[in-house]
C-alpha cells in the first residue's frame, strides 16, 4: 500500500493512493491525525482494518505533506554508507576525520523532527548561517514494530515501510562542529515524501537512488550499494536502544554530492533539487535565499 | 520557583516545592499533562498565573519524575565544555579526535528522548552492548521562549530554568560509531531532575556542579568554568535553527569522568551515583547490570 498524508480545506488527513499514482482515498482515521501522519496507521498495528471514506481525491487538488510531518524523536541517519560517497567526502576535506577508510561500524548521527518539510516546500539557504549548502538523497526506512536489541536476520520484520528523504547539510556548519547534529538540522534541511509505501514495495537488492540538479543527474546509486545494509543498521541502532513505532532511519547517500566535485557545487537560492527512489515517486524541493 | 513533575495516586501531575524542599504544592492544570511535565507551564507562557490546589503532598510520598518525562525531540548537549574534560578525554585514548585542543566552536550532539529516566530509577548496563559506562554530571538549560538567530547578549531571556542531568555515555560505543548519538543514548541514559527552577535560581557565574560514585567525590566544577557560556550555546544551537518551549540544553560536564583516571574506572552493577548541583537538590540513580 502507498499513503499520502495530505492537507485538504484545513485539515491534515491520511489517504491511499490509488494505482493510476494520481488520485487518493481517504482514510477514516482517529482524529486528531495532526503531526502523526502515518504514524496512525503503524500505531494502529498490522492486523488493523483501514477504512476508506468513499471519497475520491486528485492529488493535485491537495498540499501533500510529509508522511511524518512531525516525527516523536529525531531522524536517525547514517554517514557514509556509500563506497564511492565515502571517497568523496574524504577527498573533499570537509570530513573532519580526513579518511577514506570504510567505515567499521555505521556512523549513526540525528535531524530535528523540526527539520521535515513537504514536498515542494522551499529549503531554507541562509548565506550567513552556511556558505556551502548540500543535497543527499536517500532512501528512508520506517519503523513499524519497535524494539531492542533486535537480531539482523528478523530485522527487517520490524520494518513498515519506506519513503523519500533529502539529507540537506551545511558542510562548513557539519565540519566545524565536528558532531554533525548542527549542520544537518537547519530548519526545513529534511524534504520527506511524497509517499510512504510499505515494505513490500521496496527491493532493497535493487532500488534505483537519483538526484538531480536543475535537470542535471548529479547521484545515481542502488541500494544494493550500501555498505551496511538495512538489517544490519537496525541490528545496530536497536542495541540497548528502544526503536519506536514511527521512527525513521535514513540510510546514507550515494556518491554525487555537491562537495564531491571539484571545486565543489554548492546549492544556491533557485536551485531545483529532484529525488526520484523506484517506486516512491518524485521529492522536489527548491533552495530559497534568505535576504541578508 | 522550584517545580517538581510528579505521580501519585497513578496520575502524573506538576507541583511547586515548598521552601522545606520536603512538600509541594499541587498546580491545577489542564489535563493531560502526561509527558509534558514543566513542559506545561512553559507553553501556558510567562504571564500565565499558577493556581494551586491546596493540597500539601510530601516529598516521599511521591514518585518524583524527570521534570520533562519525554522532550518532544532529542536533548542537546554539549561535549568537552569544561578545559580539564577536554584533557582528560584526549588522554584517554576514547576520543576518535585524539586532540587536546580547545573546541574553537560548541561541539553539539543529541540524545534521544527515550533515554529520560527519573530520579531514583536504575541506569541500565547492558555488558554485551558497552563494556564502558560512564556518567557525566550536568547542569542542563530548559528554553522557555523559542525563536531562531537569536543573539548571545539576548539569548538568556529565552532561558525558562534549569535542571541536574546525567549524561550517561556508554565510552566504547561513543568511540567506535565516530558519531556520538548511539553512545550516548541507550536506554535510561538521562536521568533527569529532581527539580527544575525558574532561571532567577541559578547563578552561572558561580554554580557547583558535583558528582559522587558509591560516595567518593569524582566531579567537582563549577558553571564559571565551561568554554563556551549559557548565552553562547544558545546563540549557537539557534543559527538557522528555531529553538522551541521546553527544550533541552546539556551544557558539558566538568573533568572527573571515569574514563579520565588511569586506568578508566567505568560504572558497574550496583554502583551508585549523585548528582548535586547548587540549588537543584540531588539527582541519584543506581547501575542496574543486565544478566547475559
Amino acid at each position: 500500500m502507498r499513503f499520502v498524508t495530505y492537507r485538504y480545506s484545513e485539515m491534515v488527513s491520511l489517504g491511499l493512493l490509488a494505482e493510476d499514482g494520481a488520485t487518493l482515498s481517504p482514510l477514516v482515521l482517529p482524529v486528531p491525525l495532526h503531526e502523526a501522519g502515518v504514524r496512525a496507521v503503524i500505531e494502529a498495528g498490522p492486523g488493523a482494518r483501514l477504512e476508506t471514506t468513499g471519497e475520491r481525491l486528485r492529488l493535485v487538488d491537495v498540499d501533500v505533506l510529509a508522511p511524518i510531518p512531525r516525527p516523536r524523536r529525531n531522524v536517525f541517519c547514517i554517514g557514509k554508507n556509500y563506497r564511492e560517497h565515502v571517497m568523496e567526502f574524504a577527498r573533499s576535506g570537509y570530513d573532519a576525520a580526513l579518511s577514506e577508510d570504510i567505515p567499521e561500524t555505521p556512523i549513526v548521527f540525528s535531524k530535528l523532527p523540526s527539520t521535515v518539510i513537504a514536498p515542494g516546500l522551499a529549503i531554507r539557504h541562509d548565506p550567513r548561517v552556511t556558505q556551502n549548502l548540500d543535497y543527499e538523497a536517500e532512501l528512508a526506512v520506517i519503523i513499524g514494530t519497535g524494539g531492542r536489541d533486535l537480531p539482523v536476520e528478523r530485522a527487517l520484520d520490524h520494518v513498515w515501510g519506506y519513503t523519500t528523504l533529502n539529507d540537506v547539510t551545511a558542510r562548513d556548519v557539519q565540519k566545524i562542529h565536528k558532531q554533525w547534529l548542527l549542520g544537518k538540522s537547519q530548519d526545513t534541511f529534511c524534504p520527506m515524501g511524497p509517499v510512504a509505501v510499505t515494505r513490500e514495495h521496496v527491493d532493497l537488492a535493487n532500488t534505483r537512488v537519483r538526484c538531480w540538479v536543475n535537470g542535471e543527474l548529479r547521484q545515481d546509486g542502488n541500494t544494493n550499494m550500501m555498505i551496511f545494509d538495512v538489517p544490519t543498521l537496525i541490528a545496530t541502532i536497536s542495541r540497548g536502544i528502544t526503536l519506536e513505532p514511527g521512527d525513521i532511519i535514513a540510510t546514507g547517500t550515494p556518491a554525487g554530492v555537491g562537495v564531491g566535485f571539484k571545486p565543489p557545487r554548492f546549492l544556491k537560492g533557485g536551485d531545483r533539487i529532484r529525488i526520484e527512489i523506484d517506486g516512491l515517486g518524485v521529492l522536489e524541493n527548491d533552495i530559497a535565499e534568505v535576504a541578508a
